[in-house]
């Protein structure tokens, strides 16, 4: 199994929970880790917890740190010893398979970029992210973030990377894709959306099912769902939104509905816990893998805690395993030699 | 009161439902409305109803109809005396204040854009719509889907519009303008968001209250969300679907929770439905008004059954008797002699 850097500096509760959470990752699943940062912290945290000697766990130092509010490519440049970049390089040389970098996605997504490099035939990385859906699934939204303006082109290199890692690392048989788009004709939509849908429609790659209007994102009718990285942040994050605000209206209903409705709410409560409010925790995945460079890199909420760094070293240690990367460049060859 | 004209025979359920909303209009508010279509059918709905001599009521025949599947523009040109075509004549004409327009959403907004026409200064006309907020109120998220492609001085006179519609319409005494965005920083998001920012920071129209995150659209910081017809529609729609998603996690979790977790659901239910599903009820409006055209035209689902064409009628008259036109028109001028 290839070791996971992590950028143990990285968000909010950096670097305590980052390295719990690593820790957690070594004791449950026995995946290699290596903790990027200051190493001085680091292994306190680690002897603090019994861990200073265990063979799987290595600290690798990196002075600097990239803060959240820092221009993520005017960071990436001047703090050549960033904790992210650092860890970016220990991708690129292979010493490891993949990175988790929790906090700033702008400064992940540079680290990406620059410091693992693009897969050659794709223009701009992409974030996958799970989105619930009523087929009690998940349907992967591309790009959710990474990149803010989307040509035609980009919107089917990102069909091509998210239906890889729905097939590959979700395991989906055959993966429907859909554009996401303002109606289910062809000339429906923007400029680019009507442009996509043809070089959607003529690629050889997938099969291609057509466009997928914003109410169908939740029903599972597409397993993949591209679009640009404007729409697609703007989108999960209004599902976010959305979710807190339908918590709100319960808990107001719950309390003008005088006791009734208040002893409904508290015998229904547990079970809206174990069966509803698990699919919808962002812990249980961890992370949002960042697809199109060459390499794994797994960008984590910078409000995580230990167990969503745990799942993100998990989700990283499987992406990688199924060298997307590698098959991605063979398709756009084939393609290229055609 | 300026007379209300209803395209009769627009959405899935003309003319039966569509009539039925305007007479319950009529008797609920004594607003004083033109149905527009086949006279014939409308007449004897009429008659079934005991309302063929009412004085409020007019009928105004159209022979031909725009179906859910033409393409708006063609079929416009063509079909010189479809019902919605007639009834933008009757705004433009002055002879009706405003039109009601179930159905096809294409079709509408080329009714408004070619039978009524553009304000001088405004080049694309947004539809806005209301989405509930944890404040109880509504956020007005405009466009919702007139226009596909936007440029940034598109989104700045969209912010325009629904300003003056949250406040001449909403009566919210100052309006806070947000821009849909993918970050709170200035330099973030698309090329048109960012250049957007910088047009609505320097206008002196209203204060302008900075980027709106997609997570904060139903907080309520803001009163009206500023963005282009595409994402606003898939933001709209995704709304949707995700309601949708919710009700069946709830009804799933209620299922297999067992005995406790059904009895909590029963009691819960009727607080639920009296609180929370009358404000995410579309009816309750019954449309959403297409802005920046030379008069006021509600846009009703396709799926509208009498009580939202009755919501629609009364919403169209009010918008109406605000004369937006007028003073958008009116700052544009002011902006052109500066």
């Amino acid at each position: 199994m290839k070791k996971v850097a992590v950028d143990a500096m990285g968000g909010d509760f950096a670097p305590l929970e980052i390295v719990m959470g690593a820790i957690l990752a070594v004791r449950d699943f026995h995946i290699p880790v290596v903790l990027v940062g200051d190493s001085e912290r680091i292994r306190k945290i680690l002897a603090d917890n019994g861990e200073e000697s265990n063979p799987l766990i290595e600290v690798h130092h990196a002075s600097q740190v990239i803060e959240m509010g820092e221009h993520p490519g005017m960071a990436f440049r001047r703090k050549k010893d960033a904790s992210v970049s650092v860890g970016a390089r220990l991708v690129k040389s292979g010493e490891c398979g993949s990175l988790v970098a929790p906090g700033s996605t702008g400064a992940a997504v540079t680290a990406g970029l620059l410091g693992i490099g693009r897969i050659k035939g794709i223009e701009r990385p992409a974030i996958v992210t799970p989105i619930p859906n009523e087929k009690g699934g998940h349907t992967f939204l591309i790009d959710s973030g990474a990149s803010a303006n989307a040509k035609a082109k980009n919107l089917l290199q990102n069909a091509l990377l998210g239906y890889n890692y729905a097939k590959r690392v979700r395991h989906i048989a055959e993966p429907k894709v859909g554009l996401l788009n303002i109606g289910a004709e062809s000339t429906k939509g923007s400029t680019e959306a009507t442009e996509a849908y043809e070089l959607l429609s003529k690629q050889t790659w997938f099969p291609f099912a057509g466009n997928c209007e914003g109410r169908d994102i939740p029903t599972g009718k597409f397993d993949v769902v591209v679009t640009d990285g404007f729409t697609g942040n703007v989108v999960l994050k209004f599902g976010e939104g959305l979710g807190q605000l339908f918590v709100t209206m319960i808990k107001d209903a719950a309390n003008r509905g005088g006791i009734t409705a208040k002893l409904g709410a508290l015998l229904l409560k547990p079970a809206l816990k174990k069966y509803m409010m698990k699919k919808l925790d962002y812990e249980e995945e961890g992370g949002a893998p960042l697809l199109g460079i060459n390499g794994t890199l797994i960008i984590s909420h910078g409000a995580s805690r230990r167990r969503a760094i745990r799942n993100a070293v998990r989700l990283a240690s499987q992406v990688a395993e199924e060298r997307i990367p590698d098959i991605v460049r063979e398709t756009l060859q084939e393609e290229l030699k055609d």
